[in-house]
């Protein structure tokens, strides 16, 4: 079955550091997204990079490196800026990444682009210009500073949230007459056992 | 109003990273909490510190040290351990973040504690058993790890999130029939400037 989080790509737009560039891909690879492009990077110390990848090095050496965002939208059918600012020619909207993550799941084909900004100065307008849309993650205003790779790990966490749904485990909720019948047997069953003359606090103290 | 998040706490035990701890604080105070406990820490390079907090270096400066982490709950009404673990005495249930900060919300006095572990081995089976729930971040299968601050940043930001409701602006949905009179006043407004003989492409493409 078509995985919809693999048409997803994170693009970074003039990532300065190292340690930074190493965090995202291990941000990805810990939501299941792999695919990574880098605009405009400084070169990096690849040591320096894998420091922080640890098991998700494979991300950055398979990374694809571009002159231009142009370049790294080029193939894609939906891109969002990720950024507090709305750019110049301003966009109106600014959605949440749960709604970004709705849209781009509704997508049946074609890639999601979730575009950065530089560590230090973010997206800049034309960057934000050429993506459809603008998403934000709301902060506190009194402190609304992320670091990059905090960023993408929100946004990732927030779509892997959403390829998996809801709930991570099966919950089929039973009806209060079901609950009853079922304490009644757990009950009688431990009684049968001489439980609750045999049970020792330690071992019932952080039951419930 | 009391805003509930001023009373969850963020307890770090035996955290090792000073740049992780500072990483910890700006996640917080991105986030809007205040209150760090550090439980057993190592001695810190304050300027590591300091480096990565940025602009919340109080919050690393107003840090509560303990030796036990029994003494960083002891007035805590509701703690969970984030963890993919569930401990010897195992916790039945691991919860998700969202239904975490549901339940901390809905105390209505009290302080909320979210324990993290040390970087490289989590939580021990008996920090979780002292907290009262577990509490797990899915991630992806295949490489399951995260970085302790980047935890600390997912699970504050849907902390965050439940402060401020589902939308961050109000947004009132309107019938069909507001929405197609609304269109036909804005169509017949620009028509009557001559907009759609007047207004260039450059200034519409990104429009839509």
């Amino acid at each position: 079955m078509d995985n919809w989080l693999n048409r997803v790509r994170v693009v970074l737009c003039r990532p300065e550091g190292a340690l930074n560039v190493g965090a995202v891909c291990r941000a990805m690879k810990s939501m299941g997204l792999r695919e990574l492009y880098l605009v405009s990077p400084l070169p990096f110390d690849n040591d320096e990079v894998f420091k922080m990848a640890i098991h998700a090095r494979d991300i950055y050496e398979n990374a694809v490196v571009t002159d231009s965002l142009e370049e790294a939208l080029g193939d894609t059918a939906l891109s969002a800026g990720i950024t507090r600012r709305r750019g110049a020619k301003r966009k109106w909207f600014s959605i949440l990444p749960e709604e970004l993550a709705e849209k781009s799941a509704a997508l049946e084909s074609g890639i999601t682009a979730l575009v950065f900004g530089n560590e230090r100065t973010g997206l800049d307008d034309n960057e934000l210009n050429l993506c459809n849309i603008a998403c934000h993650i709301p902060t506190s205003p009194e402190f609304p500073s992320l670091n990059l790779s905090h960023a993408v790990q929100i946004v990732t966490s927030v779509f892997y949230r959403k390829s998996i749904g809801e709930h991570t485990g099966a919950y089929n909720p039973i009806t209060r007459e079901e609950l009853d019948n079922l304490v009644q047997v757990i009950h009688d069953s431990l009684d049968a056992m001489n439980y609750f003359k045999a049970a020792d606090r330690f071992h019932t103290d952080r039951y419930f």
